[in-house]
Parts: structure tokens; sequence; C-alpha cells
């Protein structure tokens, strides 16, 4: 037997979200169909988590087992051969037989992107809000985001998970080094629930156009009640960057 | 009298290019029209220089007169709630009065954007090939290329241009810090023939694969014959990135 890592990149514009559907167009459901040509047997995808309709990914991660080995660098190749432009296979390596894209994460990275200049190349990639939201109070609020709690005030309300303790190791907005008027939210935690990060920048950018205090963001999050939090950003402004093992 | 500059950025994979046409869709069409509505009358607005069908712009810079002011950021919001997600206008700003964004323009500068390893969110506005070539041989040849001359070599045979003289200040290539297998060409001239970016990259690129030396760049330069150049690089690489004035 042999377990092969995938390194994938996709833009979630036109796919309903990362986990395979029955109906709907899925990127696991596309890297499992390619897998399946290209290796002519049924193969079967595990990714680090779910992304949401619309979440782009630049380094989502996942695994499948098989066999016999086969030539990394030539199945990279009949891949990205298969697979629609808006979905990468960036890297396949062989890794340890019990290697597990998702039990084995210690960790995952996202980062929101807004912009409040108009943009026209990053579109696709980045959320056009007005006003510009006050960084440094939302990066007061962003750093009372740091530790471990459950994370209940933040997830989706028909979410069914049960354990909702989460670690946050990082959670900073960054003005752009080029382009005024854009910043990018980036975020770290162990794990992250149903709607987490979106519901997390909607909350922060409420406090960064002054309709809540930075203070604010500790009576949220100890309500464990996701009413007390903002509204979700919208999902094209979120991408998963990086998944992080051993 | 009013003179009034525009700062254009676009992706230009749906559009058949700047220049206004009769029957296709255009970027210079679609900002007139915009304008003609915003501001309930006709009016007429003249780019710095042509972009071909799907090239993209990150700085493109045009002006257009009127009989009497208006309010830049007023008209600047209109004008992005006017035109399609694909064009934004980031900056309408009051100018000389003789302000011509092609006559006062001094140099042009272009990007053009490879990758050797697969990529899905960069996808619109990066050349996907392989092998990777070789960035010293090229970087080489585009110092080479730094100069005055008569351009004709790098210019499609179909261009009515008579002039082609051009001043070429600047032309390398770079490694993008962050992703390997991403190359970056960036070239900056008083002038543009037609095409002429994307022949100088296509024969960069038989440079760095080793079909050619360095050093021939100097014979096809000096053959004024657009034969003896290589073919062009495809048009979705290519951005225009700034034009600089006064």
């Amino acid at each position: 037997m042999a377990t092969y890592r995938l390194d994938i990149e996709y833009v979630g514009t036109d796919w309903h979200g990362w986990q395979i559907q029955l109906n709907d167009a899925t990127i696991q459901g596309s890297v499992e169909s390619a897998l399946t040509t290209a290796l002519r047997q049924k193969v079967s995808v595990i990714g680090s988590g779910r992304t949401d309709a619309g979440v782009h990914a630049e380094g989502q991660v996942a695994h499948f087992q098989l066999d016999s080995e086969i030539d990394e660098l030539i199945l990279r190749a009949n891949l990205n051969g298969l697979l629609p432009n808006s979905i990468a296979v960036t890297a396949v390596s062989r890794v340890a037989d019990d290697f597990h894209s998702r039990y084995d994460a210690r960790w995952r990275r996202y980062r929101y992107k807004i912009g409040t200049i108009p943009f026209a190349l990053d579109a696709p990639y980045r959320w056009f809000l007005r006003p510009e939201p006050e960084i440094s109070a939302m990066n007061e609020a962003a750093q009372l985001l740091i530790g471990k709690y459950e994370c209940s005030s933040f997830c989706r309300t028909a979410s069914e998970t049960e354990n909702r303790m989460c670690e946050i190791y990082e959670a900073s907005w960054f003005e752009h080094d080029i382009h005024p008027g854009r910043l990018d939210f980036v975020i770290r935690a162990d794990r992250f629930l149903h709607g987490m990060v979106r519901t997390i920048v909607g909350t922060l950018i409420e406090i960064g156009h002054g309709k809540r205090n930075p203070s604010d963001i500790l009576d949220i999050r100890d309500a464990r009640d996701r009413t007390q939090a903002g509204s979700a950003a919208p999902a094209h402004g979120l991408v998963l960057e990086a998944v992080g093992y051993g």
C-alpha cells in the first residue's frame, strides 16, 4: 500500500465547495473523478477540511491510498490535464502510509481580503466594501481572539459539530505593500468551525466601522451564541492558504 | 473647460482590447458609454495607448474633457456602478487643461507572467509553460535589449506604424518571492509597437529554453525583420502596469 498527498489550489467561484455532493459540482468530486480516470481505478480522496461554496484555496491538502506505487510527476501532469483551469494539483508526493490529511493537520491558515478602492484584477478574490474600516481597532479586537475556547458564537447555527473548542494562534490585519485601500486578514488555528472565518471577519469589520468597540469581541466570544456576532463576510474574499503538519 | 484623468484597471479576458470598435465590446467603448450615462452627455475618452484583446491593465491612463467641473469621487463611484466587474476606474482626477494621456506619457511599463508549476488562482493572468526557462540566459539577453533603436523585428508585420524607434529603459526577469516556478518579466520603454512585448517575451523564452543563444538577440534586433524573432507569447500573461508622466 502507498499513501499519496495532493496539494491543491482552486478558484472556488463556480464550485459548490470542497465536499463531494450527489448533484452539485465540487472540488473533491472533480479531483476524485480525475484520479479515477488517470489511474483507471476508483480512488477516494480525503481532504484536510471542507471549504464552503465560493471559497478559494491556495494550499488545500488531501490524500489517497493505492495498492501500488505511481510516478508522482506523471500523475500530477495527468491530473492537471484532466482538471479544469480553476483547479490545479500543485504537488503529488508519497507520504508515510498512515498519513491522514485531516487528522494529522496541526493548523489551518486562512486569508480574507478586502479592498476599499475599486479594483478589477483582484475582483474574484477580494471583497469590495466602503468605507475603509479602522485597521487599528480591528487589530485590537483580533488580538483578543487569540487563545483556546468554545467558538459557538462564530459557528453557523445549523452546524452539527459537537466539539466547538478551537485554539486560535494568530489573527491579524495587514495593509498591502503596494496597493492602498487593501487589507488582508490572516488567521491561523488548530481547526475552524463552519463559517467561522467569515463570521469573525464580518464582526471585526463592524468594529472597524465603529459600530462596536474592540473589547465587545470578548462578550461576543463568551456568549457562545451566534446571534451575538456580526453577519458573515462573503465567500469570495476567503482563501485557505496553508495547512500545517508535523 | 476641464480635463480629467482616469486611472483604469481591467481584466482583458473577455474584451476585444482597449480600442473602440464598431461591433465588438472594448474597454474604451465601455468606459465611454459609462461616462456618457453618468454625465448625461456624449464623452470621448483618449487612452495612453492600445492594449490587444486579452491583455490586462493595472494602470491604464485615459483622459476626457468637459465644459464644466464635476465631483471626482462621485463620478468614480457612478462609473464603477455602471461598469462590469472586469473594469474598475481606480481614480478620477482633475488635471491641467492641456493634459494628454497619450502624448504626455514618458514611459509605459508592462509585466509578463509565466509559471512552470501548476496554479489556479493566477490562471487568468499567467502563462503556464514547461520546462522552466533558464532565467540567467533570459536576463543576459534582456539586458542587450536596453537602448534606443528601430524595433521592427518585434512589431507585428501587419502594423501600419511608420516610426518604429523605441527606447527601452528596463527589461528584466524576476523570480517570485513566495511561489517557486513563477517568473515575471518587467519591461519599460518610451513606447511600444503592436505585439512588441509578447514577441520579445516569446523570443526570450526560446533563449531560456536553449533554442537560441542570449547574444542572438542582437542579430534579431538588428535584422529589423519580424520573421527573425520568436512567436508571440499569449495575451493573457500580459498586463500594462503603469504609465509615467512629467
